[in-house]
């Protein structure tokens, strides 16, 4: 009997889906302990740093019901996340979350961008707007995050390629779906393969994007 | 002639909701003078935290037309009642006013976390996407008042019982909801009930929630 | 051969509609160079700030698609100012840049105004919702750039007419389409008319608009 390769996939796809959104949620967790929030803080900034991404594009899309008020297990085990690490995680352990967070956040970016840029070009937005709406879907949920505590977003400043890494993983999805002979999924793979590849080089090598030169 | 019960309930609903729209601008208003925003800040903050939360909800669930849209009397009398803060309010009165507001807030979160609940509920929403759309309701009004005077959220950092009543009172609201037998105005007022309770007795007995201990 | 006056307004409007959208974006370069931000805050910011108004609009109204996902060339126009302004534009030229932007500003503010008072009373809207919708797509680009550099936004505190201006432009704009004999543009005209120059004599003669006295 062959390997079913789709479902295969399909249950990697899922993996991937599940332990995103819990390192994505986690960063709003972490966040609202450096704010020293209380409980219904730290909930809250969970919930939008793993759902406020897709949220926002939605609404931008215009696309009803929302991935989270139609599966609403994820918003439970995020809630539950979130008491979870109240009850149990301390400053000591902030180090390690980090770094266990750190591959589960990358593959999370490459498959938010690319879920939002399949979502956009199948409602008929334009290339530019398409990988736009997947850079939203990515990065948006940290941007909200550090609003709500009165931050200016990390993504706007840290001078780190993180929303350019999901705008080349985005444009990779997009040329791929230009051909009709590959797989359905190769778009998706490729916006995962080429994001959470350029994020992690650019990690590893400390890569700096451009910023302002306010010397002269 | 016997009282007409549901005439009397209707009256009453509707005076809540006029007092708490006023308690809830007046929040903004009290920020704004807080912050010294000029007339234009003043009227935005009171809008917002009036009518904040429910557009908020709207906008997730897709209700339209906005509450305030079809009701524009009500943005009329936040307005009016804005520049006469504006002209009148000096800060000698402020606390009183304050007191003032405690219960017409109290009153109009459980209200307000009702409204949400019932609407999300009605539109086909899972128990705990209905609970937090009245949740939404209620409190992020004041959230995102906050969040344009640059400030992190009050409910996120007070850690008094606020979001949470309002998640109680949803609760039983919904439970409320299960039985047929019940009158259809029950829902609504079990959740004013216990909303407002709580949120009475939090405030008399100082009921603290828990939050971050970064001691160790 | 007369001359085609339609036609010229028409080309008037889209200079107007060019140049004003590129002044807002500059003021979202400006903004994102004084906090520093890396050239992902630059765009983000030149993007909100232009477009910021009308989408929220465009929410609040439920209207769709949107202006910039129609015309995705004005995106590619402030994507590559964006760039070209991290590139060239240094502290030295700023005060240049400020004052070069002012007239496309106010001329934009009017513009943007009448465009939301005009789509707001299409669909049904009350004369006030109206207006504020033309103020909402003229002033919140500015304020949700400010809120993302987490800022209280200028437009609340200056204490310049700016709001303002475009309320009583917006109120002229309503007022002509009571109005069957004028011809169509002439409200648009008004708005126009009325805004930038309400807001130019504000400069001029530097108005204040009225703040909370907190002294007594």
């Amino acid at each position: 009997m062959p390997i079913d390769t789709p479902q295969l996939l399909d249950t990697a796809r899922q993996i991937i889906e599940i332990s995103a959104t819990i390192a994505f949620a986690l960063s709003g967790v972490l966040k609202a302990a450096h704010k020293k929030l209380d409980v219904v803080g730290v909930c809250v900034l969970a919930f939008i740093a793993a759902f406020g991404g897709g949220t926002l594009r939605d609404l931008l899309l215009d696309n009803r019901p929302f991935f989270w008020a139609s599966h609403d297990y994820l918003v439970w085990a995020v809630l539950f996340m979130s008491l979870l690490a109240i009850s149990f995680l301390r400053r000591k352990h902030f180090q390690i979350t980090e770094r266990a967070m750190l591959w589960p956040d990358m593959l999370g970016l490459g498959l938010f961008t690319a879920v939002g840029v399949d979502l956009a070009a199948e409602l008929g937005m334009s290339p530019l707007i398409s990988v736009m709406m997947g850079v939203v879907t990515g990065v948006f949920g940290g941007v909200l995050r550090d609003v709500l505590c009165g931050e200016i977003p990390q993504a706007f400043r840290d001078h780190q390629p993180y929303a350019v890494c999901a705008f080349a993983g985005g444009g990779a999805d997009l040329l791929l779906r230009q051909f009709d002979a590959v797989h359905e999924t190769a778009p998706l793979l490729a916006c995962v393969v080429v994001t959470a590849g350029l994020r992690a080089l650019a990690m590893w090598r400390q890569w700096r994007i451009p910023s302002w030169r306010m010397e002269d």
